[in-house]
This record gives C-alpha cells, sequence and structure tokens, in this order.
C-alpha cells in the first residue's frame, strides 16, 4: 500500500488509524492510562528487549542443561540483574540432568542400492546408537493403537516411524502440538514393548523443510531403552513415500548421545522489595536454558528478555510497588523441571505466599492475551484491565495455563499466569536450528515485555480481590 | 516450552487449549459455525495461499506498473481465475505510468577526503540526476517548518536531508507512517522551493537496517523538479553524525530514472454470479503492481492471494452466493492509482452498486480486524458477528478505511472495508528489496484468505440492514 498519493487516501488513512487507535478507556482510570503509556513508550522506543535477546543469543549462545552456556547464561543473567540495582540478586543451586547430543547424528535411507540421506536428530535423554549406528528395516504408524495392533510380529527389529503430523487446521498451533507430541515423548517406551530397536519421529512443526526438531522424551524402568531421534517434516515424507514402495526399505542411524551424570546448575533470582506487602509476591519468569540446536531465542530467550526488561521497566518508569516484583530465570525446564520443581520446594520450606506467578515460555511474538488459572472472581476481576489494553492492539485474559515452571506453585499462588502471544511461527522455530535471534522481530518482543510489565502494575496496584 | 514432562505440565496445557480454544459462539448460528469451520479447515490444510503467493513472486517476481512484470501478472492473474471456473473473467484496460529505475543507484559521502558509500534508491516518479551525478552540500532538517525557517540562503544548491523518522512508541505502525511519510511524498516540491538541487529522505521504517524503501513522491507545476531518494536509517544516522561534525561534507547522489510515456496495463476482474441479487456486487481485492525492489510479498502479494484464495475456497466450501461475488486485481495502485480510477469509473458508467468493496492491502500477517468506512447501524449489525471468529483467534470490526483501490467506489458502495491484519512487521519490508516470499508466513498467509472468505459468507448471507 501506498497512502501518499489522492487526497482522499489521506483521508482514508486517517480514518483508519485514528479509528482504531483512540478507543475509550474507563474513565476511573486516568492514572493508570498514563503509567501505561509510560511503559509502553519505554519499552518501545528505548527499550532494552532486543539488546538482552542478542546478548543471550548471540554472546551466550545454546544454554542446554548442565553445559558451558548454561553455564554462561547463570553468569549472564545474575550480571544483568545486578546492573539494575535490585534489591537483592542471588544464584539458587540446582542439580541438573546432563545430556549429550555427540557429534552430528547421521542417517540415511537405502532401497534398491540407493542410498537417501536423511535429516535427524537425537531426541533429548536418547540413548545413542551404538558406534556403526543401527540398520533395520521400517514400520510406519500414526499412532500407539496401531503400534498395538501390529504388536510384536510386525514390530520386533525394526525401527519405528512415527508419522502422525500436527493438524494444521487446528488455530490454537499450542493445541495441534498437544495432539502429536506423545509420539516424541512417549513413542520410544510404547515401540519397545514390542521389541523395536529404535524410533523415528516426525518433527514436531506445521512447516515442511528440512529441519529436525528435537525435544524431551522418555524411558520406562519397563522396557529396554532404544533410541530415538526426530526426522525433518520433509524426509518424513520421502521416507514414508519410499517404503511405501518398498517395505524392505533398510534405515540406518547412527548418533552417540549420552547421559552423563547430574550437575550443578542454578535458578536466577532478583527482587524490587514490597513496600506495602514485602512478604507477598508477584513472580514473573521464564526460562534460561534452551535446545542445544538453535540459540533458544524464542524458547525461551524471549520469556527471559520479558522477566529482565519487565523489572527495568518498572525502575525506568519510577513504579515503586506494594508487593515484591521477583524475576526468576529458571533452569532446566526443557528436560527435567528441575529449577522449577527446586524453586516451588524452597518456597514452600520459606512459607513464601504469591499474589500471582506469571511465566513466558510461548515465544516472543505479537501479544494476544493472558492465559490464567484462578478462581472465577478473580479472573473477572482481572478482565475489568483488559479496556486499558486496547489502545496497545488488546489483550484477552482468559481461563488456562500459567507454564510449566511454574506450575508447582500452584498451592501457595492466587494465581499462575501464562503470556500468550500470537503463535501462528511458533512451531515453526521450536526446538529447531532455526530458533535464532532473527527469528524474533524487535517492536513484537518489546510489545510483549511492555505488556507483562503494565499487568505487573496492575497486579500491583489492584490486587485480586 | 516443552510440555511433555511430568503430568501437571499436560494438565496446564490442557487448560490452556481447551479454556482459550472453545469458546460458546451464539447458539443462533449453527449453520455459520460449520461454513466457518469449512472455510478454515480448506484455507489451512488444503489451501492455495501460499502455492499462489511462490508463483506471483517467484515465477512472476516484481510487477512494476508498466514493467514487464507487471503484464506477467496480469497474464498470470487471468489464468489463475480462469482456472476457477468463474462465471466471468476479463480485463480492464487501464493506461498507467510507466516510470523506470536504471542501473542501481549509486551515493556516497565525501568528508576529510574520505568517502563512504550510502545505500539510497530512488523515489518512484524521480527525475535522475543526469550522467556524473549531482554534488552537495547537505541540509538536514525533520519538517517542513524548519525548512522554511532555513530559507532559500540555507538551501539553495544543497540537497536537503529529512531525517524524521517513524516514531516507535506507535502501537499502529500505520499511524507512524502516516505522521513521517510526508517527507517522502511533498518532499522535493517543499525542498525546490528554496532553490535545492535534491532530496535525501529517511527510509519509511522502523528498522535500523541497510536497505532503502522507495515509495511514491510528487512534483509541482509550480516548482523545478529535482531528483528524490530514499536512503536506508543505518545510513540516514550515520550521514547525521558526519555532518554534525563536518557541515561542509559533500554528498554525490547518481541515477538515472526517468518517466516514459503512458503505456497500457489492466485490472484483472472475476466473478461468481449472484442467485439472487446478482446487480449487487460484493467486491474483494488487492493490487497487482509492486514496487520493482523487491517481489511485493506483503504489498500486495497478499492481497492477490487473499482475493483469489477467497473465490476459490468459496467454490471449494460449496457455497452458492446470493450477491455477485466479484475478485479484482487492480493495477497501480503504488505510482498513480489509474486502475483504481478506472475501476471506478466504468462501474458508475454501467450503473453498479455494491454492497461492500473489500481491499487486502496491508500485508500477509496475522489477523487482527477489519477497518469499516459505513453508517454506524451498519457497523453495528457487522460487529454481532464478530462472536462467530473467536474460535479463530478473534476479529475487530471497527471504524476505518477500506483502503485506496476501492476508495473511488464509496459513493456506489454501502460500506468500504479494509483487511487488518497485524501491523508490526509490515514497515521492516514495505517498498524494500526485503519484501520477498520469504518473510510471508504460509499459516499467517491462509488465516487472512479464511478470514476474508467468512466475512463475504457472512455478508453475502445477511446482508447489511
Amino acid at each position: 500500500m501506498n497512502y501518499s498519493k489522492p487526497l482522499f487516501v489521506v483521508t482514508i488513512s486517517f480514518l483508519f488509524v485514528v479509528g482504531w487507535t483512540y478507543r475509550p478507556v474507563a474513565d476511573s482510570m486516568p492514572e493508570d492510562e498514563a503509567i501505561l503509556e509510560k511503559i509502553f513508550d519505554h519499552a518501545l522506543s528505548n527499550g532494552q528487549s532486543e539488546t538482552y535477546l542478542r546478548e543471550l543469543t548471540k554472546d551466550v549462545g545454546p544454554r542446554l542443561s548442565g553445559s558451558k552456556g548454561a553455564a554462561r547464561g547463570v553468569n549472564w543473567g545474575e550480571l544483568k540483574m545486578k546492573n539494575m540495582q535490585l534489591d537483592g540478586v542471588h544464584l539458587q543451586e540446582v542439580m541438573v540432568p546432563n545430556w549429550k547430543r555427540g557429534p552430528k547424528e547421521k542417517a540415511y535411507v537405502e532401497s534398491n542400492n540407493s542410498q537417501t540421506p536423511l535429516n535427524i536428530c537425537a531426541l533429548g535423554g536418547s540413548i545413542g546408537t551404538g558406534k556403526g549406528g543401527i540398520q533395520a528395516k521400517i514400520v510406519e504408524v500414526k499412532d500407539f493403537e496401531t503400534l498395538g495392533q501390529l504388536g510384536r510380529e510386525k514390530v520386533e527389529g525394526r525401527i519405528v516411524f512415527y508419522n502422525r503430523s500436527m493438524r494444521a487446521q487446528m488455530i490454537q498451533t499450542f493445541r495441534a502440538y498437544g495432539g502429536a507430541v506423545n509420539q516424541r515423548s512417549m513413542g520410544a517406551v510404547e515401540a519397545s514393548k514390542f521389541g523395536a530397536v529404535g524410533t523415528l519421529v516426525r518433527s514436531m512443526t506445521l512447516k515442511l523443510d528440512d529441519n529436525p526438531h528435537t525435544g524431551g522424551m522418555r524411558y520406562s524402568d519397563e522396557v529396554k531403552k532404544i533410541p530415538s531421534a526426530a526426522i525433518s517434516t520433509l524426509d518424513a515424507n520421502l521416507l514414508s513415500e519410499l517404503i511405501s514402495k518398498d517395505p524392505d526399505a533398510v534405515v540406518n542411524i547412527d548418533f552417540q548421545s549420552y547421559t552423563a551424570p547430574d550437575t550443578i546448575s542454578h535458578n536466577v533470582i532478583g527482587e524490587i522489595k514490597g513496600s506495602k506487602y514485602p512478604d507477598k509476591i508477584i513472580l514473573i519468569g521464564g526460562h534460561l536454558d534452551s535446545w542445544d540446536l538453535g540459540e533458544g531465542a524464542h524458547d525461551d530467550g524471549a520469556g527471559i528478555v520479558h522477566t529482565l526488561e519487565t523489572l527495568r521497566l518498572l525502575k525506568a518508569a519510577g513504579i515503586k510497588p506494594n508487593y515484591t516484583i521477583r524475576g526468576v530465570l529458571f533452569m532446566n525446564e526443557e528436560n527435567g523441571l528441575r529449577g522449577g520443581l527446586k524453586y516451588a520446594e524452597e518456597a514452600k520450606k520459606n512459607n513464601e505466599t504469591y499474589l500471582a506467578a506469571i511465566e513466558s515460555d510461548r515465544g516472543g511474538f505479537t501479544p494476544k492475551g493472558f492465559t490464567i488459572q484462578t478462581s472465577e472472581e478473580r479472573l473477572a476481576h482481572m478482565k475489568a484491565w483488559e479496556s486499558l489494553f486496547e489502545p496497545y492492539g488488546g489483550m484477552m485474559f482468559v481461563k488456562g495455563g500459567g507454564g510449566a515452571d511454574i506450575g508447582p506453585l500452584r498451592d501457595i499462588a492466587d494465581a499462575l499466569i501464562g503470556y500468550m502471544p500470537d503463535s501462528q511461527r511458533y512451531f515453526d522455530f521450536h526446538h529447531a536450528a532455526t530458533d535464532v535471534f532473527e527469528q524474533v522481530n524487535k517492536r513484537e518482543l518489546e510489545l510483549g515485555s511492555a505488556m507483562i510489565c503494565s499487568l505487573v502494575y496492575l497486579l500491583d496496584k489492584y490486587g485480586l480481590e
């Protein structure tokens, strides 16, 4: 669009803009309007969101629990918080799993004496194939029921290939993910019950490309551990077509991942002391660890940025909170949740109580709303704030979960709140080598910081009753 | 985020998903719910949006009015419509301006015997500098008022450098654009009044990078035409800093753009005949022309895709419209609006009337709403449809302009409607070499097609009274 030529175009542009941007907000909240404006102005014209993310993704890099990158992340987060002159910054020790991917995975399929390479990556927690890899025929299934019907006779000695797609017609991509991810998390256990020697899982993404997407998987003590890897969506399609023509095609997978002994890591915690209710906490957090393939930019660099920038914006906007505002950079959400569990354990030991715990772990995209786990009354109380967000594109306050890291706080928090940005692009990058700084839009990230900071301000001012 | 480990994470995920996805829709509209579901399912799991866009951007390419690319675009659009078995497809002849950029522009700034290259591009419609370019000192201003105060004494013989930024704190980026774009559109006329020999204009984008953004500019018969170019935001910052240190720094700009005689081009028009009110039209359109630097993917490949896919989806969903549904691929929105003007002229000659004209010309991003130019009563009537869109992420029906191409229809249309996607990323790419296929997300584009098709269905079923 152009908008610069004839007069009526300018008129249209003006109507469009005025009609949508200026909406009446309840007259009773002029101070709130002013504060929110200040927060958004700071975040968008003078914010640190992009700088924080660049440092975390480019200087610190990938941050798999137990890795040197994760340790660098802890140091970086602590330094950022200390530079903010908070009322207290400390590290909370936590033992984390220490899974190592090893050298880049190799895979190919052999059919009619011709070898075709496949893009795969080991799933987090998987054992390796051993040197020389595993060669086996393939059995393709879309769900565990079909696998069970095939039974040991058809499965034993084979690699089970789980090839159920995320459903494109689901508007909420997290729902599509939820409908497919058991193949990744439980696929090895189910396949091993019938004597499979390994699994390949279609990557959890709606995008058709060559990037395999890693992610957590589990074993059971009841059955033998077998190596498990994700395969890119394009290669999943290719493999499916190939074995439909040649059921005797043999796949070779070769990777040397392993789990080293648990190691020490840390949650990073910093706070602004409350002036009225210092013992009641509003927590905002994200997770500092990431998978190793990309830079953990959306997952969950964005959440770390939102956390740090919320603290910084509160100070920049001159807000002196009533409650204690605590930022937490959780360790090990991806493959163990040890940070979240440890944090809650300590919080309970110290008899802490929380007005609210907010988590940002759904990427750095344009804000849509908050999903809130609390009583109907409190939710209704919060929904009254929606109108304040209308000048900023709107925010929905809806019933829903808070997030993995803050989940263990549910008994001592009046509300668990998850930040909900637009979800359409999230799984294009999630757990893949493409989850990098360049895929995060500066303004979308900044809007998230401002939205969360504004929510913290409103929670702090009005409480939940 | 992970979502696959402990049970409570799964519970949270489930709550999140169910809480947000299933919202009650008015019981009186079960048929509409079913139709919208069908439209969205088709668009997301079996849609042509991405394919159309790939063909238009990669096979057809850039489509500046009068260029071979624009002619290819006309042929392509006609072919797509004919393949859809519409009730009528035809080309509408229209004379268009024929501006040519010439070879890649060159520019540098010379200060203390050192030359620093600058990223510039000629503005659409600009005359060239002549061979050897123009060498002149710079006068930097942020607005026309300051320029007037400086007057001829400070401006004559210089290049005027307009360096007012789009305002980052404006949430609606179109508003920020509207607040800066007069530098580009009217800057040459204003500078020429005081004897300037050329202008450089800070690119109309919120992104700091090396890409200059072109766009339309005007001359006046009252003053001498002077060559005008856009400079990248990073180089605008650099130039500003440099001349603050060395006011005698000399800039050289060199480009050979020119305007050839008007040439023949076409609007592409196709329709599905209405069964009840064949003489009243619901129009959906975008513009087929684009600037020459990128591929015209968001501006306005997305609008062309939305138009074609709406027609296809109506047929795929088995909808037999009451009104005539007409798709129009307008020519020459960017530098003349000749297509929109010609279309309206013919429509009026033929005494056509329009229930609504819908334009998509704000990119292929996640849907936010529709901006609507109509009576309060009709707007209220339409707002009742908002709830139907809640399962798809929500759509706001708000007062606002329709779009440039459909503007001339305002006297014969009951409503002018503009599709409004999220605007945060739009000006990163707008009129620049970066407006390419790869910057459009498949799902975001598809959602737009489904939203517009759903609106057409509702307009067709319920009318506007």
